[in-house]
């Protein structure tokens, strides 16, 4: 099979079929973001459309990892085939996979039905939502019915899971509530369900009033979704099934309207929209133009041209290549 | 005077003159990002490089707003004019200004040398060390001697902080096990300086000698910077001159070798690539392609053409205008 290209089909029709090092391999693929990523996802995505997408956000400790296994576990027991994308939006730097990794692995990671993956997002602008997206589609073209994506809830990235999520879980502790001041507004908007894990702590019920009151104070229609608030213990398998139940109940939900479709709608542009503006800044960032920057840099610093023209004048050289 | 175009010169004028409406109208400008906006920082860039930026950033309820507080007064007794800058990047859909500001407002906001502007990023991709950059550049224009940034560390907005200052502080409190862990590598590699605050507390000197540890551990050789642990109490004005000596001896260190000159030309090479891209963004994103995009979304989630397909052909056609 040639590397390059997808124009032998082998490779995509073992994809296709769900073999698991081919799928690993895919998801390396597209996390490069580079043609051959585009075109592997061209391939494949009259193939996608089937699996389910769930995401899981939260503050750090919130148990989002236990509780990604429990599903795992509970959709396994369903019949149906899951994968994991643990996504670690904290370490920018480093680009260091998950500590929950090993554990989730012995636990869950041998079932054949199961695929893990941790994604690093190396601090880079607006490539999450993009690059979980087009992990998704090659997961739901290889079969898996569902997938469920974890990130820790810091800023950014709860909305990134959300925009491709189709169901989204915001998960909390009784302890939570410096985060979900911090976090409020955006918590509101994107939570599909929350879930107060660790509910046997002191504080849970009074977290749980306190987060209804503020549910309440949102507006809503009599034909919007309304998250509920479920209790687990995630350790202890406790409320898993509720927490399935509700996201079965919101998925029913979403088609029984047309909502389903404008959420998916929605996802699509921003997906679309990210993909034009990373191809364009791939093109404008050729390492001649890189270095162009870099030798005018002293300039800049010394005051002697404004971050803005020179801003201008690589527009205008990068257009220029056009006429 | 025209309000389209500084061709008059009036207004900058008065804005390098340090007029506090002024000033404040020129960040309203700033922050709408566009031709005006640049024509203003283009005007104004020539008189900018005096001003000493600080950010501050840590996880929520680390103290951040009265450490800053605490530190304009300091500066203020010092006889240098300062001004603050808040950003908000976690309401991303309400875009919200900070609950400390009316505290901040009414402790330090009548005094004729401090300047507060609280900022919201409203979930803007990249926009966060951009419009700071240029926030700053106002304040630097107008001014005033030390610029101070506070924003909450949350994933990216820490790093954007980071890279739009000179010294930058990572505010920590006694119970920021968690968020540590979480955030672990970002702030290892952004701090200049931590501070332990409401080191009182039980377990201030525990979370102390973890943070050592970490420190220690970060490969570092005899010329690089080693970031000092400095204990406060904001609330009792306790530590904040310890503080502010400590950034002293890290501007002194820039200073020393050519590493202010370097950390400023990578802060401007970043913020170049921010205006180039924020630029070229704006131009793609016509209301016409806006529309186009939005009339193809069904046909992308029904699965008839592949997102990156619609990306492609959205590329072309604003290509095609250049030729």
């Amino acid at each position: 099979m040639s590397e390059n290209s997808f124009s032998d089909n082998s490779f995509i029709d073992k994809l296709l079929k769900g073999d698991k090092r081919t799928v690993s391999r895919s998801i390396s693929i597209v996390e490069h973001g580079n043609s051959r990523a585009r075109d592997l996802l061209k391939s494949i995505y009259s193939k996608t459309g089937s699996a389910y997408r769930i995401g899981l956000t939260g503050p750090p400790g919130a148990g989002k990892s236990t509780l990604t296994n429990q599903l795992t576990k509970y959709y396994r027991n369903l019949g149906k085939t899951v994968a994991v994308i643990a996504v670690d939006p904290t370490s920018p730097f480093t680009g260091g996979a998950l500590l929950g990794d090993r554990v989730r692995m012995s636990e869950i990671g041998s079932d054949e039905g199961v695929f893990i993956r941790s994604m690093a997002t190396r601090g880079s602008l607006g490539g999450l939502s993009k690059t979980a997206s087009d992990a998704a589609d090659v997961l739901d073209a290889a079969g898996y019915d569902v997938i469920l994506f974890e990130t820790v809830g810091v800023g950014q990235s709860e909305l990134d899971i959300a925009r491709t999520a189709d169901t989204t879980l915001v998960v909390l502790v009784p302890e939570s509530g410096d985060s979900i001041q911090a976090m409020k507004a955006g918590l509101m908007e994107i939570a599909d369900l929350f879930v107060m894990n660790k509910s046997d702590r002191p504080g849970a019920d009074s977290a749980i009033i306190a987060l209804q009151t503020m549910l309440m104070m949102k507006s809503h229609d009599e034909t919007s979704w309304l998250p509920r608030i479920i209790k687990s213990i995630a350790t202890e398998n406790s409320g898993i099934e509720d927490i399935a139940r509700e996201i079965e109940s919101h998925r029913q939900y979403l088609l029984s309207n047309d909502s389903f479709q404008k959420k998916r709608e929605l996802n699509s542009r921003i997906r679309i929209k990210e993909i034009v503006e990373d191809q364009i800044r791939s093109e404008i960032w050729t390492k001649e133009r890189e270095t162009s920057l870099n030798n005018s840099l002293e300039k800049v610093v010394l005051g002697r041209i404004s971050p803005y023209h020179l801003a201008e004048d690589i527009i205008e050289e990068y257009k220029s290549q056009f006429e």
